[in-house]
């Protein structure tokens, strides 16, 4: 089995010392990695430097940002047919794309912005969608899609999950509230086009889960 | 000899799971800290999550924003006498004031953000300048600053660590070039209040000459 994991988090530069990170560590992915290959299957591996690495070998490519992932995602999914892509990958949703003081002077980004301004402004623009990329470069791959959002009730978090399921034809999605994530405590709803398809309480118990609805899967296919 | 050193970047949240973040690694600082604590020095160590660690016996104590950093070092200062500051953390210069659509729409920095709209602007404002308190909370310490320029000729490198110098009342300061940082190799100018103390061409090499100047100074106290 071949799967594409990407995991952790991306980062976008402002200048050439500073940018927007999004804060995930890579550990769920890295243990979903593991829990996979412990299960003989080959894993590529894509994530940004900081993040936690899986135990088992794994091809690793390393990403920065949004559109670097897209490009790499692309490259590796046109040079060979995974049966299942797992993207935990928390992507920038946003990329700099000026700086300025707030009269409109342009503070220059490829430089260090300098410290003089008492206040500035960010113009961000949308990142390319990677998710909306995988079922067009591969319809045929399982892809498994992340939600996380913050401090909802659990049906408006089921709801953006199958939202994001049916824009993307994922065929499963995790579904998470950062409220309820502390360390390796982490609860999880996974849900498919069905409905749920189990929960989980802990990272390592979503990374197993993850890999018991992938395996059933196949063996319907 | 009691030494308080800052290490690595800091983080500025925009939202619940992003941030803008500062690339330093923390590993100068964790070299200055480990050849200090070769000598027998007492360290106090104030780095983010994510830098490097000494591997010498330090006291840690994490933080993350700009203004936790300014809390940190006045509480830390008023409660114990250091006779050296080596203050290498690159501090987010700016922090995130408020997020909007272009048409002025405030976005909710407190809830993650969300990822519909095709551009927002992120205010910022200055944060406190925590170089500037440090001879104001304790005027005898030995205070030795840091400044990171990119691709600037010498001359105009050394014109601001002289100004940083002048004006944070700096004992010494590290001038350094962005262009001239790969790895463990970084070049490295010290200045003191007399002219150009040192050079150094590695992380190691800048390490041991900070170390050298505040002990020959001590000596000459």
């Amino acid at each position: 089995m071949n799967i594409l994991i990407t995991a952790g988090g991306t980062r976008e530069d402002i200048d050439a010392v500073r940018g927007i990170t999004n804060y995930a560590t890579g550990r769920l992915g890295s243990l979903i990695a593991d829990e996979f290959a412990k299960n003989n299957a080959i894993i590529t591996y894509v994530c940004c430097e900081d993040s936690d690495l899986p135990n088992a070998k794994v091809d690793v490519t390393l990403v920065r940002s949004a559109q670097e992932l897209l490009e790499t995602v692309e490259t590796l999914m046109k040079n060979k047919s995974f049966d299942c892509v797992i993207h935990s990958m928390a992507v920038s949703d946003y990329t700099p794309k000026a700086v300025m003081t707030l009269d409109g002077k342009p503070l220059g980004q490829n430089k260090k912005i300098s410290s003089d301004n008492s206040e500035i402004m960010i113009y961000l623009k949308q990142t390319p969608k990677i998710i909306g990329r995988i079922k067009e470069l591969q319809p045929k791959t399982l892809l498994v899609g992340f939600k996380l959002l913050l401090d909802v009730a659990e049906d408006e978090l089921l709801e953006a999950a199958w939202a994001l399921m049916d824009k993307n034809s994922c065929d499963f999605v995790l579904a998470n509230d950062l409220k309820h994530i502390k360390g390796d405590m982490h609860k999880g709803i996974l849900i498919d086009t069905e409905g749920i398809a189990g929960r989980a309480k802990t990272k390592q118990e979503i990374a197993e889960m993850i890999y018991k609805a992938i395996k059933e899967r196949f063996e319907k296919l």
